[in-house]
């Protein structure tokens, strides 16, 4: 099926990053933020969960049937390419207790990446996977990441992932997009601490505020962030806090939508 | 107690991520590589596991005691500043079944910075936290972290967490520091995985070797990474690996200790 799925509540996820080298510090991730933000954006999709764990196979089968138990949608990176080290694919086959075996398409597309000639063991590795599973594309380096039950397996290389996101869209159902507004002030958080507190339990669970200081060119400020699936909830909300900032003659330092 | 204890053995931690700023991909997160590269070179500690979560209580209590039972000590980061949201203190609290007030020293720390006039109720709620707990003084920005149980709790804010990683020193047993070589190539994985797999089959259990596909500047890459407590052993990994290379005719691009 090619087109998006609608759906009219709120839809969850949780990112499973799989690498000794993020874990180690050696290696800064970058691929949380991308995929949070992207699912956000354009399937109304909310991380409520990551975790980082090492290339152990006990650890990936009991995370992947943990995660897949308790979020809507598992999103998996790292582990899938051809080295000693990439039991992504292994390890979930085991979790679900599916064959583990070349998948005919993916060994088609890689066969003709690199020619008969140049088509070794390693790079064939990168056709197995856990039997069922459906393909994600890949433009960028051909091998291509795979979808089983509610697992979604994506490459640890940020430039590679980001290329294959939009060939996962179709296997997802869209949720409720939660909007935000932010405003940052110069103030400090226990300044304003007392307004939020406030400002939360009047709109109680309908809008989460989110309060984060910053330090840019050795000034402090904070920045304010109402977030919602209701527009005009974050607006009234949005509102009220201005005029508290106006009363109280805090200098306000720029908006982002 | 000032001094740094030792252990003559490996010693883990996690790592919990409190943050809702953090899962959104609002924020990029900078403190798991910073936690993790400091504790290994300073203490001989490994992160296995980071989790990120949002400023929930019910998540930040159970994983707090999931973690704290499975790995030696936790540093959680997020959630004890001033306003409604950072609800860290509060829910650690609960989690060890423990009161959660002021600490009288942190009390009169946050007092003295701010001066008695401005020492507000969001500034006093800094120095609420589970009794019993051991200050992490914070030379930045005053309002301290605290260690109760194994469970250290950090600021989110990358800088002035930074700061106190000194000052929680003295909690912490040293492990058996994890060494490393690191060895980029201009080659592509696949054509070296296979040599690879039999040096982690030789080594077995005692080395962990990773290899990590790289773009810069337009050219692809490979780097190689030697990782075991026993640095005479690395050495000895490394000369073979580099000897098939030198076999194989692949360039090598740079060594890193």
């Amino acid at each position: 099926m090619s087109t998006v799925k609608k759906a009219k509540k709120k839809i969850n996820a949780a990112i499973l990053i799989i690498g000794n080298e993020i874990l180690s510090g050696r290696t800064q991730d970058l691929n949380v933020s991308f995929i949070s933000n992207w699912l956000n954006t354009n399937c109304g999709i909310s991380v409520l969960e990551v975790r980082i764990i090492p290339d152990v196979e006990k650890k990936i089968i009991s995370n992947v049937l943990d995660l897949s138990k308790n979020f809507k949608y598992v999103f998996t990176t790292g582990g899938i390419g051809p080295t000693h080290d990439d039991i992504t694919a292994l390890s979930i086959s085991k979790a679900f207790k599916v064959k583990y075996n070349f998948n005919k398409e993916a060994y088609g597309i890689l066969e003709n990446y690199y020619g008969n000639k140049n088509f070794n063991d390693a790079r064939k590795k990168m056709a197995k996977m856990p039997s069922g599973s459906k393909l994600i594309y890949n433009p960028s380096s051909a091998a291509p990441g795979f979808m089983i039950k509610n697992v979604l397996c994506l490459p640890g290389v940020p430039s590679i992932l980001k290329s294959m996101m939009f060939n996962l869209k179709k296997f997802l159902v869209k949720g409720l997009f939660v909007n935000s507004r932010s405003v940052s002030l110069r103030t400090v958080e226990s300044r304003i601490a007392n307004y939020l507190t406030k400002l939360q339990k009047k709109y109680s669970k309908r809008i989460d505020i989110g309060s984060y200081p910053f330090f840019r060119l050795g000034k402090v400020g904070v920045s304010v962030v109402f977030r919602s699936t209701d527009t005009k909830l974050i607006k009234s909300c949005e509102n009220e806090f201005l005029s508290i900032i106006k009363k109280n003659k805090i200098k306000i330092h720029s908006f982002i939508k």
